[in-house]
């Protein structure tokens, strides 16, 4: 097939006859073999819905024919639905502020509308991708409207395999209640504390990352849609921005709304960072916990041994019949990728400069990696590992049972002084804290029972 | 003068007569020869009302005998007055989950405590540090609570200072606002803006910072006070909780509560990083706009030269009559010392292990730091620069007027094509955009007017 | 077709008769949906060389029956050649250290040389996954050695391509060695400097990088082949090591020799944590010196305009004729994303625990992706953008000229109080530090001429 | 006293009778109250090193007249001596790129030197601090050299320590090599290892850290001495350089040179960066050995209980009796605060602008903490804790005992299928591998004994 010639202000390019895309595209392609990848179909997506949008609300203000306005509106819609996406063939890291996506859009819904339309790829005098499909838009709003709606769908799957995640650790904390366990800090033993009551110390933390989660998603409802090149509107005007943030808000089902100033819309990466940093803080809290878990799972023979993980894979290539804790592990390995891309994303927000951010693609592709691979782990943590988990109940009771610590009941009684130097006794001597406390008359036989009694000392009292 | 001698259960040690501290913080003090430096003040005063909150709590109770707990109070009140700060000598950085810290006040209270009653120091029979003065509680909650304490503090008094900075930020963008100015996306030119936008621009995004910090410290208001060792409460009880928590809101005139889970408020540490992650966001923001404020102070001769600095000091030891934007700098500086100060919070927060985190004093040393260069920063910048800055009128205008991105107002009327191409023309033959569409006949003088009209470029139009 | 059943110790799967890897990749694939990517193909490559050479090894010890290690060896081979990729299944981020990888090597390997020899697909009893592919090896040695290879390959890819960046910026240093040149400090003007003494510097720095990362090349020549499980050799001997070793420098062509000690060359990652050092110290250079670059090439009415980049894509989707520095973008995108790569690879290395770093997948993902995108952009930033840069030399030239930075060569003369005031006088007058002199008779004309010569003041002077 | 008044360009200003410092310094103080910190001493005396050859040099050249010479190098070699460093009153943090350190030297030095000739404090027309001390240098080359010296100094030590702790593990390495120990992987029995090779494995690599961290002390012997403003020797003359270097060298005793390329050396700080990312790396592998000693250390009862450390103190303000691995906790922590300080260095240093990186000061700050936190917390841990690490030679063994692990020696000689089945038997039944083994036939007495042995699968053998 001979390839068509298109042409823009600094030449003119070659383009196959079968591709969507145009010239800018082929220049981008050309320009950032950087990464070999994509960019992600969310994006893809909410890039087709401000497109149509647009389009839609440049058809209700009479700017836009109705014929190109509908054909356009087809083609964003068949994007939205998951065809053509394979058209999309600029690299994820790009110069240019997202430029090159954006064009590739542009282009791609140009050349599906004039086919649509009955005419040839490439008619720019017909539909033109910068006059038409980018009419009374700018990169510098599309991009950014499109990475706030990508984003908003992401977290919004990620709080749904949150919530389920949280409900299990919380069935968990319920169904442990009972059991009885050694606390630890400073991996030193401490006092008792229940199985259950750690499982919802858990519980506790993920739902305020959640909290934190769903805050940002508010602050993510404020597009800036209409700013057009720097946020002063320039082409655009008030009913088009009203009519297309309104559309926006159709398409999507989601509460949209114009964001209160432009200019800040427009240059401001924060909510992005803040949207990173609540991921960061929850991964680093799924870490610690995961951490515990291996911990706890340590063994089978030399470790903690204290709860039991479901087996999911032979662990070694070499050691016969060694299962690992690879849920767990993946998960830590999740919350390293997700403080790397918060780290990446934080140096891009900073790099902004006077009325635009020219680093935002780099940002959007480290942040919506790290909604999806969060929204993939906990998914199949939740399903291969925390589900299937149980506790040794023995091992738990028996460390209870010989360790020192429950020391710390007795010290009020006696004062810290002497209760330090039964715990020392009883640390070289091999005799229990509740023998030594008899044998020196400190308690009766029923005194100690209640003292001593562990369940009792993981409960809230009324003045003892 | 002979030292007194003081023992514990690993030993005894000499301690010179004059100081408050006794064995425990003798054993801190040779183990962590670390930074050199000392904790917080506010650290110290925050730990103070900690345990001046629990004397009272236990002497209601009944628990603490009531001239001992009077003696306690006294002592814990002279330290909040600044008193006695130099005998907190352990270091920052230190191993065991601030215990040090904690025993560092709870012997030099129960010094000053015994010397108030007439006591001599170190006498342990008659006011234990650890039985009396850290009665009902552990390091475990008495610490995290100290950090509660004294972050709110520091905060309110960071808001105070930026919701000072903003205010001038706004005035400026008041005082900027009728003053036009060639916008720049990719540091190249775009279209214009006023500078008033800027400015207002910088305010928006640093009051999203405000209202950021703003809910961090509404969750820093609960407190995980009466956990004891790992949030099960032992060794306190129901009535004292209430009543410790209640005091610690009595003796700070905030509304601090008692947190909802104990176990989860003792382990995790997740509020510090969800502060630290929103200085830093904050942080990332101002070096940005610091940025562009020193882009746009550039020159004198060679550079912008759109604004100009206060003058605070000679810039060069070798070049004279040069000044710099040190003012701005060191805003920039202080956002890395943030930033880094964010990565050593995060992995500190990660590394909590079971009923702990271990890792908290290296966590509270840096974020107390940041607060502060923080707070000294914007304060200094506020005044010494900020304040001062006046616009270039002349040259900001200049700009636009020899600028070519006004081509985009064209853009609509002529088609992005034919607007391109002119766009080059302009650049290649140094002839304005403006007399190039007259030239070509493209518009009246009286629509050029109009249409190149670099103030209405700025604002939002009704329907075109 | 029917599936075929594969077993192992936690139970039987059903595998599509077509595939090549086995069940113990059917459960990885399940467990591991996290990224959706595939293991970089170099890390695959390496991997099968591992296989090729330690089966050359054991046959050549007489452990592997001489059929079954030419059908193992001709099966890797074609790995090697780029077959079989496609069987790689796995996720790059993965629990388990890497033992889902190694295995669907060896299970992809075990049935293309059952394949080989005849037979049907699964057959462990003739070629076993584990007791032949991966006979004499555990995941332990077999994955770093092969991160190793292909970080090495990739290395040595990205040192030619900056030894080219570099010897381009080189010649621009020469080809820019006349033109002078305002040197600034603080964005501020500071005293004349050449260009090509601007694009010398970056070179130099960028020969530190080079030498940075070739001597983190030297230390990925020692591999811990044959240290099997934990570096205690269990089941493998010295005549295999030694010859595995020895194939695998035969298959690659390259120095590789047995680490020193293999229980440390085992559980310690920190020659990765190097490489990633050393590669992130490049990027900040670089994006520093794009930073630079933008900055000289700002404009085009309103910047600096010193510098032309060669225009390689229209800038804007509504500015007409706009052309942005997206080469340069790019690179200062890549420089981001590997400094977060590197806080990943830094907290997966820190969280190594004993005999083994469970975390190598997450690490290796980050350290192959940091190594091809810097390949990739620096490939294009070179041809793309460097080597057509050219100089603005009128504006360059006008700068020095009308600064007043060249105050400094006057001060050795009059001193640095009567340098200040002149400069302040010029500066407010608008009269050249030049005529200044004259006027107040501190120079002769004469002398001035020396004095005030730009081009003088940027080289080294004998005795003045 | 009434207080003397100095001028600059920008004004007057009463300075204290008594302090040797001026208007500069005055000016700085104001301006960056923000850590309320003082420089590092080692910086301090670095750079009176770089003021006191400058004057030797530029005596012997002839520029500086002698008496003026020698009572300027009188000055400075008292600051050397550790005089006069309470006039060093600026904060770490500054503006300008290290130029109020400068001037505070530049002034202190000035002020000292006319009062060592019987003048006034103050009178620039004899001494300037400009003119006279700070002749022939800039900022930009006398701070980066007041930081290549410092960081070497303090890099001495460093080595010195980290050379007596390593060797202190090298030594218990050979204390422990006859302990037998359970490996582990994943926290999961793996095989057999000696408790020996463990602490040799952690030397090794320690062993790496210093090769590293000695290598970029090579790198800071090229200082830029010379460069003056930036880089192109501006004021400076072939003489005076080679002196000026020369004197450097002879001051310290250190081998320093002149680095090849001065504008390169003024402008990059990339050996800055370099030498934070040993530190980091070393700190990455020190916490991992911290983390695995705090394991091994766990306990007393319920924890892993195989090593014992010396106690240091009292763990706990409620748990009598209680001891916790602080040494090592500190450590930890240590390496959380190297990491941040490596991430504000890294930003900093990419935040250079054109012949200058005004971001030195806060950059060296975190470097220079970096290097004593590391060398006081390595000094403390050696002495405090590694020193005293004892065995638990019975638990290490009766874990050896009857863990399943040892499995992986009977896989070449059964299959790993058939190991794999018989390792699930073990752990189902309690039953050992090595009765298993007896019971099925598969080895006789004689040679399980061989093949068992724990002390033979932790060393290579020869052909099996």
């Amino acid at each position: 097939m001979t390839p068509r010639i298109e042409k823009d202000f600094l030449g003119t390019m070659e383009i196959p006859k079968d591709v969507y895309y145009g010239i800018q595209t082929m220049r981008a392609k050309e320009n950032f073999p950087i990464t070999g990848l994509t960019v992600d179909p969310e994006l893809i997506r909410a890039l087709a819905i401000v497109k149509k949008s647009a389009a839609q609300a440049n058809a209700a203000t009479g700017s836009l024919q109705q014929d190109i306005a509908e054909a356009i509106i087809q083609a964003a819609t068949e994007i939205i639905d998951g065809l053509w996406h394979e058209q999309f063939v600029v690299d994820p890291i790009q110069g240019g502020a997202g430029t090159s996506l954006n064009m590739n859009a542009n282009e791609v819904i140009a050349n599906r509308a004039l086919e649509i339309l009955g005419h040839d790829k490439g008619n720019a005098s017909i539909i033109s991708p910068n006059s038409h499909v980018n009419m009374a838009q700018s990169t510098n709003d599309a991009f950014p409207t499109a990475i706030h709606l990508s984003t908003v769908t992401l977290l919004i799957e990620l709080l749904n395999v949150m919530e389920h995640m949280v409900s299990v650790f919380e069935q968990k904390a319920e169904q442990f209640d009972h059991i009885i366990k050694m606390g630890r800090t400073h991996l030193q033993d401490a006092v008792p504390i229940r199985l259950g009551q750690e499982f919802l110390a858990y519980a506790k933390v993920l739902r305020r990352d959640m909290k934190r989660i769903k805050q940002t998603k508010e602050d993510l409802y404020e597009i800036n849609l209409g700013a057009t090149a720097i946020g002063t509107y320039l082409n655009a005007d008030e009913a088009y921005i009203v009519s297309a943030v309104d559309f926006v808000k159709q398409n999507t089902g989601l509460p949209f709304v114009a964001c209160e100033n432009h200019v800040d819309g427009t240059q401001n990466t924060d909510i992005y960072t803040e949207v990173s940093g609540a991921l960061k803080i929850c991964m680093l809290n799924m870490s610690k916990i995961c951490n515990d878990l291996r911990l706890m799972a340590s063994g089978p023979k030399t470790g903690f041994a204290e709860i039991l993980l479901p087996e999911r894979q032979p662990g070694s290539s070499i050691m016969p019949g060694k299962v690992n804790p690879v849920m767990l592990e993946v998960i830590n390995q999740i919350a390293f990728q997700v403080v790397g891309n918060d780290a990446t994303i934080s140096m891009a927000s900073e790099a902004g400069q006077f009325e635009l951010n020219v680093m935002e693609p780099v940002l959007v592709f480290n942040l919506l990696q790290s909604i999806r691979i969060m929204t993939n782990g906990f998914e199949a943590f939740t399903e291969y590992c925390l589900q299937g988990i149980q506790a040794n109940e023995e091992v738990l009771r028996a460390n209870v049972e010989r360790s020192i610590g429950v020391i710390t009941a007795i010290a009020p009684h006696v004062g810290y002084e002497i209760a330090s130097k039964l715990a020392r006794e009883a640390l070289e001597t091999n005799e229990s804290v509740r023998s030594l406390c008899l044998k020196y008359g400190y308690f009766t036989e029923e005194e100690i029972n209640v003292v001593l009694d562990p369940f009792r000392m993981t409960t809230l009292q009324k003045k003892q």
